[in-house]
């Protein structure tokens, strides 16, 4: 019995886009999909009733983060991480690795594992492939990610041929340390930069461990747009036709949009509730700063073409008020607002794959949304 | 047509509380009744829809917050404050007397009116008995209050005097400038500090204006409980029997009973909603700081007796977590727990005025709340 199957329903017949589902212990979920983060056990402002008022079918939190606070002990007592946040429908988790590679200054890397510092207390910690595991098998995420090394943009040819090398080793340290795969599926994470011969090769390494899925890292790092999308076309067909295929950290509409058309399933991103809080929002014509001065008086709904519950009852007057007034329920109706936003568009997408016009949709979606023009503001 | 009818249903035969309805513009509620407040046009972290689960049939907000940010006019043109806020139930607004009196420095009263300067700017401003009802008109709510002076707490007698002739001839010149009788009622508010002749002089004067309903203010500033109980003791006597009464920013479980046994209908406080924003709520057997770590692993809701949404899916444990980590979502659980634990004390005190037993019901609840032992700990 394997804890997470892929099933292909269809492939755009315009742009090679995959429409499929995947099936965890915790229910299915529809691909291209994207997931909301909740870092510490919580989507941020959100609840798990409003999660799923709004149709997310999966959503992500940290390893990393859990582990500081409230400690994966807690969690794990607690009934597991579905149990402690109250969230009965799947759960991504990730390795930790990225935050490592993130947060923390004075790391070092060794085989074994990495040291460094805790970001909040300056504590000593290590991290190694056996820990994460044993940390994501406490949580009791549905899938969990292969603890990886996350080599900095850009880095030389040499430094990322050894990182993949060990990427690889870490990877079969991982499948080695995890002891639940019958409740819980491990995905592979491919590394290797923009070095085409080192994504196929990171990608070898990994398929030939038979991962029930795998993810596309070391992207959205600060790389040129142009530089993911052609990352994403020379790993993609590496990967098997039969997992399902994550893009790490990956939140904006036009980049959704481009790596579905480019193999992908899965993406998730803290960039719609982040924003959201900064009184930033998505909408169909482009980018809304709903805190400036220009909305004091604006009685439409954030996006006059979104049926979500906030633009059905709330206008851009009163949430700029909230948000200037730094109230928490301005935030979560941004946050409600944005999140909506990117899974009706992921739910867009998928029924353009369904009708075979994903590149056309595209051209729609980007001349409405004004990424067409030059300069468009992006996220 | 008046704007506010009061309807008595019954007294308690065992302690001379009253029970009650109020009919409003916007809708009934019963009384006694508590008031969750909802200073800048929110419930601080609540939604309108979480404050009706919670059984919220009117809610308070603050004239003064509100005619600076985002201003009356704004308001106004949304159509009002019920619908810029998309709350549909009777909504009080306060006189921003209070805040006039609280929050500003160098204040200066004149016969006209009080000069002052915005807390938040340092700019000068004046508010004067009609401002304070063209700024109400404005935001339209069901029950207005006049604008009083908010004497300090000791003042002297003499001072007290002056004080309450003042309010009631700025009582009258607010129903003189009160432009919106049929849609809004406004209610008197007694002064008098602790002096028993001016209560009843203050009670007087303003029963002779007739107005829909009166408030006792000038309590709840940081005099002890028992002189709080002896002035509502010696002052609803002087109040109309087909008038609602209010008792303005009282919001601790035992004051409300107090309050209800001598003859007050209606309560608001920011308590519930403060102290749930430090992580501390309210509990049938007491205070609860949510935040300490001896709840780290306790896996029990924040009341075993409550029956309310959070107590029913959330733990100590991850309350704890979300609130030590600043998230949002822990001050929303919070938030909403202590504001249905007032809202179902009422509830409860409604039932025992019902079966004449409110004295009994007070002692078992000051039993299991701990407020019958030495030094019990309170808000
Ligand atoms: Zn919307
Ligand atoms: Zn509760």
């Amino acid at each position: 019995m394997v804890a997470i199957r892929y099933e292909h329903i269809k492939t755009c017949r315009q742009s090679g886009a995959r429409l499929g589902k995947v099936h965890t212990p915790h229910g299915t979920f529809e691909t291209p999909i994207f997931m909301p983060v909740g870092t510490l056990a919580t989507v941020k402002t959100m609840s798990p009733e409003e999660l799923k008022e709004i149709g997310s079918q999966i959503i992500l939190s940290n390893t990393y983060h859990l582990w500081l606070r409230p400690g994966h002990d807690i969690v794990k007592e607690a009934g597991g991480l579905h149990k402690f946040m109250n969230w009965d429908r799947p759960i991504l988790t990730d390795s930790g690795g990225f935050q490592v590679f993130s947060l923390s200054a004075l790391r070092k890397i060794e085989e074994e594992g990495v040291h460094f510092r805790n970001h909040l207390s300056g504590e000593k910690l290590f991290l190694s492939p056996e820990g994460a595991m044993e940390i994501q098998n406490a949580l009791g995420s549905d899938i969990m990610m292969a603890f990886d090394e996350c080599p900095p943009y850009p880095a030389t040819y040499e430094y990322m041929l050894k990182s993949v090398e060990r990427t690889s080793r870490w990877a079969e340290r991982c499948l080695e340390g995890h002891k639940r795969p019958e409740d819980q599926g491990l995905f592979g994470i491919v590394q290797g930069g923009e070095y085409e011969d080192l994504r196929k090769k990171s990608a070898e390494d990994l398929v030939s461990l038979d991962f029930p899925g795998y993810a596309v890292g070391g992207l959205s790092v600060g790389e040129p747009k142009d530089v993911m999308n052609r990352v994403l076309e020379f790993t993609t067909p590496h990967l098997p036709h039969d997992k399902p295929r994550y893009l790490m950290g990956v939140g904006s509409p036009d980049a959704l949009i481009d790596g579905t058309i480019r193999g992908i399933d899965m993406f998730d991103c803290v960039l719609p509730t982040r924003i959201a809080r900064n009184g930033t929002c998505m909408t169909s014509s482009g980018r809304l700063v709903v805190r400036n001065a220009k909305y004091a008086k604006d009685y439409r709904p954030l996006d006059e073409k979104c049926d979500c519950h906030v633009c059905k009852n709330y206008t851009r007057a009163y949430i700029r008020h909230l948000v200037k007034c730094d109230e928490t329920f301005g935030f979560r109706l941004t946050s409600y607002h944005n999140l909506y936003f990117l899974l009706k568009l992921m739910e867009q997408v998928r029924e353009a794959i369904r009708q075979d016009r994903l590149l056309d949709f595209k051209e729609e979606f980007f001349e409405m949304y004004g990424l067409n023009k030059p300069n468009a503001k992006n996220f």
